[in-house]
């Protein structure tokens, strides 16, 4: 029962301190601060003082306490939850526990998805999934009742006081409340009404803790507003101007529809800041007089090439500034998420550090899944000063440090190394030969010249049954060299090298797709025949060879989670647009049905016969519709695109009021703040990536971070030592086999590689070193004289004055 | 004839040293460098020995010669010119000067415009101004006469080898012989061939040397374009694997004329890229079979939202690279250039610095136009360290003060302040009021209404016959408080001070043209009438209210400029593209022209009768056609702003071979990288500024650069004296007039202001201040080790060790 002792001194003089008395224990190892709020609460209904034996179990409970509280103090800045949404006593610790795991995530998520979906079934439903008006309700009730439960969860969690003063919660609550007595009369009258609301659905996806980059888009949006707004003021002053004058110059012309009224006026210049009616809007006044063209030349200069522009300047400096401050602000809050952690984990004795015991007590909590060497790895990693404790200025690498994945390093250089002299000797040369530049160049040129038989032999194809049973022999030719090559570089290389290259996980899945498609060839499957067309994708090999283009795909795929968090965020405007779209305009638009309008051309439908033949005219403009949720999406896609988007907006303008352009206007609005969200976006990645490069232009592209660590075998005997008395079987197991296998080869330690990819933040890292420190201090001076007023809810445990370390500690003697 | 003794002294102790003995003068102020390269020669021919009259005036025609060659080096430092096309001998110099004033650069602008505008008048001419082919081949060939004159001075000045050398003359040249040949032809044959070669002619302004700023907007985009060839080629690559894919999966649907061939799914996809065939491109898929809208969809988020936007990313952070390059290199340029002035100047006795006398003369070449007392003010800002000698250090300042513009400094703060007590106190109240808050918030409710006013109004008034007879009574309320306003404003602040402000003058001129307006109304003047609808614009006084907005404001002033000089480059390619529009396409669009081609309707000029109506069917895009130059560049217009320009080349296309979507496709490409160049422009200069503005918060924003000097009597007597000596009477009047000035006044000294706007070059020099410190030090590491290689045609000119200093210096004495 020596498990207090810390381990580093076992290691070191493992016969002196091994035997440390039970009884030192209380004064030795006691939690320089008390279980943090939990068992504050705790002391205070058992009184401070008790037997030796209740003393220590409870010291040891108070030291479980507290690992689980640092480890949710991590995860907090991790996660960047602010500090007053801490758990603050033991029941709301079980409810942040049962709230803040991927069960009751993947919950939240499922109920979200749930919600959002039903829109496929409800009322104007898309024909295959059209469900029951009972049906969905039911659905909808149930779900929402799960999520009345989660909310219950977090107000356990949060206390009262809190959870009315979390924004987003209450928002929640309010729309949660909303629909439920929305979702009660549907079922009453078993009849939808006009539910506009179910708009607001989204915010239950918004809200799950998966999609924290959604939320910090809608938050970089909202953000960069106010100068959007201001511009996109003096852009509708223009167009007003320009509309007057408009109106003016050329209402006179009878045979001009687009300027008869100032409100035409008025419209028609907003689409031609989208260019959409180009020179369509200006051709009856052109026609009428030449000249005319300047008025529309200067509004285009103006508007569309100059105001846009700046829009997008301004966005762009905006959300420069914007990500500079919210990387500036996640790192301190990490940062002081670190030394809340830090300070649970000292003791009394030793307030200068993290002995190894506390810190595998944190990582317990912190990162259940990771195994007993990784730990240990870790906590070396972290200790720079080779002490027996990791230090506060260590300790601030936590999160840097914590994703690394380890492994020893190999001491064969290939796979085959163990293998018999001849097969040696064999994958050697087929190991040379891959590696080679000629067996490089040479399948560039075969990908090369497959491109362009692919590009003739399609050419020479014109329509028609191109797809003969018989499989094409160039075909085979080209699929047996890519085959050939995927196994000359396996077994060259070994299956698990090969693979780990993005580049050669991209051609073998090309060419098992080629192969895919081929067979389906070979067996006359249909369905399958377009995985032929795939084949030019393996061109894009092509491109590694130029540096710009490595640079630019690698930018590529680290943009790709943000890209995919901003489509999401694009695609949840989609979804309010497309329900509100849906109560409007559901039904509205069919063949035929805008004659009377100005684009009657385009919703023709005419089945006309001439001679003996049947000519359909089709304007397939009825096809962008609001009749269901997926043809709204691809509805609202087109008016993203914006090109001819007034076609759709006269159309439904045209069966409804005038009043739905308002709908289409500011659905182009919105659309456009995003999308010059996305430019910034793009624009600012790439030239933030290309700055990077140009500053480090000496050192080469790496793959991500690597850390070296060695641990001789003495260390893993002294940590299985520590686990044994802990009885975790599992772990010493493992550990075990190190010893075994550091036995085998006669090592006295092995060496092994932390690895982790590169992320932004380390980008900016780098990018911003001189900064941060500035960052630091002035934050730490800030700490100092208002600590109190910064966080409210934890306040005792913030800070780190010694004074105040020591007050708390002598309140738990 | 004592005018080689230096100024300072004459002040400081002026009896000593005006009576410098003459024959002193070669002995103690020969000039440091023997008059360049002109004066070698000369001094080839005249041996160095001879008596001392001769010398005393040798010596005197020495230091003109100098003068003039410092002049010219500055200038060549401010417009850039490498020193290599430096004159090198005086039938070189008196080229050179020749060639280099506003005269002959005026000569030049006009040969070039008159040139170009000979495609007004040519074959497919503008109706009105057809001239016969006699009339115009003969301007032709007078304006080609002039440029081959321009260009001999040219050679002369720059002699044979360096002509050669020179790319951009050479190119002239060329093209210069192709139009004189082409011209004799028209001239002979009497018709006009297929001449696409006079899209050459506007090489001819290209070399304009107020065309400056178009051919560094020309090096810029050819600077870009590498890398935006590379995203070009990704780009096009996933074009052609889409077009295949799509040819594969859309062929099949005979009812879909888009996928129908190849070549078509190639060329419908890179409209697509543009957006402007939408919908429309996907519809008969889409009618089949709805999911095939993913097709689309990943094309559209792949190509236009993700590499269109990496393209612009590429470019943005080129053009950065590039704009900080130029300013380093043309930083460094100055420098030299002054350096290389600077040793002209100085005399072997005092090789410290340059004094007044020399200083003096040396402006009188470089700035003809300044008067004596800016002459002496420069020389004193230049002058930081007080001692009689400007020394090279603050020399290297010459270019940022050598263009302010000085004033005395009032010593009355208004203009009334002379006048009569009465008179002064109503001024005075006036004045106040005028600047008072109240007074400027007034006149923004003022505007605002009126801005309102006008909305609705013009709201109500709905089509037809709104220009009534008699002027409304708003119209005459609203402008005359605007003219009491300006009334108010002249007299209170004086008219100079309240004209000297840009809003100001914007406030004036509009309330002068609202004024014109109403008399045009009076009067039943029909033509005059929209003026009216200037009105409005008054209102962008109300975005002076807003930081932002005056910051956007005055990056726009900048800008002006610069934008000016793209939009200059992009006419110039749009030129280019029209003489080849006219030469191929020319007469080959007209009203119902394609009838047979996809985009009939388009072109359909259809004139039939429904029951007893005239109904006129139009299309109206015949007129955007390539009759003439004026329609030619409208249609470029249009194909700019991009939408819906593939009918434009589809109805081309169907009256000509399908090759001529190449001349429409590479148009697109061109305007694309133009447009993309002016994009990332706007964005450079616009973030640029803001980083400006949030790197100064502290200093207020001023009104440009503003120094003070401070001017005693004494040294203005000094002046007199000096120039007396030389006797330039206008100079000494006018200085005559200060001293009396002072002494009305009593005053022993003037204080003067010295004035200039800030210029983007004044930004980046505060932008940079670290790094350009770097960059001299690297520069004259640079300079030191390799001169003779870096300026071969002035290679004894360049560099400032002393040790070459003195060797030049033996061989004069």
């Amino acid at each position: 029962m020596d498990d207090d002792v810390p381990l580093i001194l076992t290691l070191d003089d493992s016969g002196s301190s091994t035997s440390a008395p039970l009884d030192d224990l209380d004064q030795e190892e006691l939690p320089n601060e008390n279980g943090g709020s939990y068992d504050v609460i705790n002391d205070a209904s058992s009184p401070a003082a008790g037997d030796c034996c209740a003393q220590q179990s409870s010291a040891r409970h108070n030291w479980e306490m507290n690992y689980q509280e640092a480890a949710i103090y991590l995860q907090e800045g991790e996660n960047n939850d602010k500090f007053f949404t801490h758990p603050k006593n033991a029941k709301a610790l079980a409810a942040y526990l049962f709230a803040h795991n991927h069960l009751f995530y993947l919950m939240e998520l499922s109920t979200a998805l749930l919600l959002l979906s039903l829109s496929l079934c409800e009322a104007p439903a898309v024909p295959m999934l059209r469900l029951g008006i009972f049906v969905h309700a039911t659905l909808e009730l149930f779900a929402l009742i799960v999520v009345v439960f989660e909310l219950s969860m977090k107000m356990r969690w949060l206390g009262f006081q809190t959870f009315i003063r979390h924004k987003r919660t209450m928002v929640k609550t309010c729309v949660l409340f909303v629909q439920f007595i929305e979702a009660i009369v549907v079922l009453v009258r078993q009849t939808s009404h006009v539910r506009i609301t179910r708009a607001l659905r989204c915010i239950f996806l918004v809200d799950c803790r998966y999609c924290g980059a959604v939320r910090r888009n809608l938050r970089q949006i909202f953000q960069s507003l106010p100068p959007f707004i201001d511009i996109l003021l003096l852009l509708l002053f223009f167009m007003v101007i320009f509309a007057i004058l408009g109106f003016y110059l050329f209402s006179p012309n009878h045979s001009d529809p687009y300027f008869n009224t100032l409100e035409n006026s008025l419209v028609n210049l907003f689409v031609l800041l989208t260019t959409s009616n180009f020179p369509d809007v200006m051709m009856p006044s052109y026609a009428r007089n030449p000249w005319s063209c300047v008025f529309f030349i200067v509004y285009l200069s103006i508007e569309l090439y100059f105001i846009m522009n700046l829009l997008l300047a301004v966005v762009f400096d905006t959300f420069n500034d914007i990500e500079k401050r919210k990387f500036k602000s996640l790192l301190l809050h990490k940062r002081t998420a670190i030394q809340h952690a830090y300070r649970l984990l000292i003791t009394k004795q030793r307030p200068s550090g993290i002995s190894f015991k506390h810190f595998e007590g944190l990582l317990r909590f912190y990162k259940p899944r990771m195994c007993a060497r990784e730990r240990y790895l870790t906590f070396k990693a972290l200790n720079q000063s080779n002490t027996p404790l990791v230090s506060l200025k260590d300790f601030y690498n936590f999160y840097e440090v914590v994703g690394l994945k380890w492994k020893a390093k190999r001491n064969r250089e290939h796979w085959f190394d163990d293998l018999p002299r001849t097969a040696f000797l064999i994958f050697k040369g087929i190991n040379i030969l891959v590696k080679s530049r000629v067996f490089q160049y040479t399948m560039y040129t075969v990908v090369a010249v497959n491109g362009i038989w692919i590009l003739v032999e399609t050419f020479m194809l014109q329509g028609g049954n191109f797809f003969s049973r018989n499989v094409p022999w160039s075909y085979i030719v080209f699929l047996t060299i890519y085959g050939v090559e995927l196994l000359l570089k396996t077994t060259g290389l070994g299956p698990i090298e090969y693979l780990s290259s993005g580049w050669n996980l991209f051609d073998f899945s090309v060419t098992l797709f080629a192969f895919l498609g081929l067979m389906a060839l070979a067996f006359n499957m249909e369905p399958f025949y377009f995985i032929v067309v795939l084949r030019p994708l393996q061109l894009l090999r092509l491109f590694k060879l130029k540096k710009r283009y490595r640079n630019v795909l690698d930018t590529m795929f680290e943009l790709f989670p943000r890209m995919a968090s901003l489509g999401l965020t694009l695609l949840i405007f989609y979804y309010c647009f497309a329900i509100v779209g849906m109560e409007f305009f559901a039904g509205v638009v069919y063949p035929n049905c805008c004659n009377t309008s100005t684009v009657a051309d385009s919703y023709r439908w005419v089945n006309h016969t001439v001679g003996n033949k049947t000519v359909v005219e089709e304007g397939y403009y009825y096809l962008n519709n609001f009749d269901n949720i997926l043809n709204s999406f691809v509805t609202l896609f087109e008016l993203t695109v914006v090109n001819d988007w007034y076609i759709i907006m006269e159309g439904v303008t045209s069966q409804t009021t005038h009043w739905s352009r308002l709908y289409f206007m500011i659905f182009y609005i919105v659309t456009m703040v995003v999308m010059t969200i996305i430019v910034a976006f793009i624009l600012d990645a790439f030239v933030f990536r290309m700055n990077y490069t140009r500053k480090n232009q000496d050192s080469e592209e790496d793959n991500g971070i690597v850390l070296e660590k060695e641990i001789s075998k003495e260390e893993v005997v002294g940590i299985i030592k520590l686990y044994k008395r802990s009885s975790a079987a599992t772990e010493t197991a493992q550990l075990q086999k190190i010893v075994l296998q550091m036995d085998k080869y006669g090592q006295m330690s092995t060496l092994f590689l932390g690895r982790r990819s590169r992320t932004k933040s380390d980008l900016s890292m780098k990018m911003y070193e001189e900064e941060i420190q500035e960052w630091y201090e002035e934050h730490s001076r800030k700490e100092d004289s208002q600590t109190p007023l910064q966080e409210p809810a934890s306040a005792s445990n913030s800070s780190l004055k010694p004074l105040s370390l020591r007050q708390r500690s002598q309140t738990v003697i």
